[in-house]
């Protein structure tokens, strides 16, 4: 299990963008907009992780409320798995609480499902699964 | 440029160990206590990456301070630098503001320095150098 990414929720995507192309000195890899979460992503490459910024595509958008609320900052840690269905049934069983019932598509072509923040003391963690 | 570790603030560090041994599904590395801090830390393997709880020793520890304020949940991210005064450096020129004037002796042997949230959306950026 590796650290696929961490994602990094704020308020201007664009503006981010030109922060994190100076911190990490380089430029960012792509964007994607996952419009079932109104939400706009980039992602920069940090060796095998990457940094995922995540901008809101409109005021509704979960991001938005995640700013509203909390501030700027880290929204989740996503960790790659092999098989995400087992992955989900095993942390079932120990108690954890999936905020999912199923695996749903995320951006970066991944199956993904989130684990309660409320587990894991205080981090929204991802599970994710490339898919082919 | 990679993710060294993600840090995550901790009330109580047995706890977080064993959640985090289930989550990861592995036993943990090792613990390390930075006096200077009053932080006991525990570390993950997650591929090139770790992952770092942080408990107070304390009531005065930086992390009691963070959890009372904030709550449990991820504290910083460190990306491994080369050469950190260097890197340092770049990032005053570029207009960052450093919270610390020169590295200092962090966890896993490592130089560390840290980047002011406020110029990183929110994010704590710890820059940290591997040392022989």
């Amino acid at each position: 299990m590796h650290i696929d990414h961490i994602g990094i929720a704020v308020a201007n995507l664009d503006q981010a963008i030109r922060t994190y192309e100076i911190i990490l000195n380089q430029k960012l890899i792509k964007t994607e907009t996952v419009e079932s979460e109104k939400v706009e992503t980039a992602f920069f490459e940090t060796g095998e992780s990457k940094v995922e910024l995540l901008g809101p595509t409109d005021a509704s958008s979960v991001i938005q409320k995640f700013v509203d609320k909390k501030g700027e900052g880290i929204h989740h840690v996503a960790f790659e798995v092999y098989d995400i269905h087992k992955e989900m049934e095993r942390l079932r069983g120990e108690g954890f609480t999936l905020l999912n019932e199923i695996p749903k598509q995320g951006a970066d072509n991944k199956l993904v499902a989130f684990v309660h923040p409320k587990d894991n003391h205080g981090v929204l963690i991802e599970l994710c699964q490339s898919q082919p």
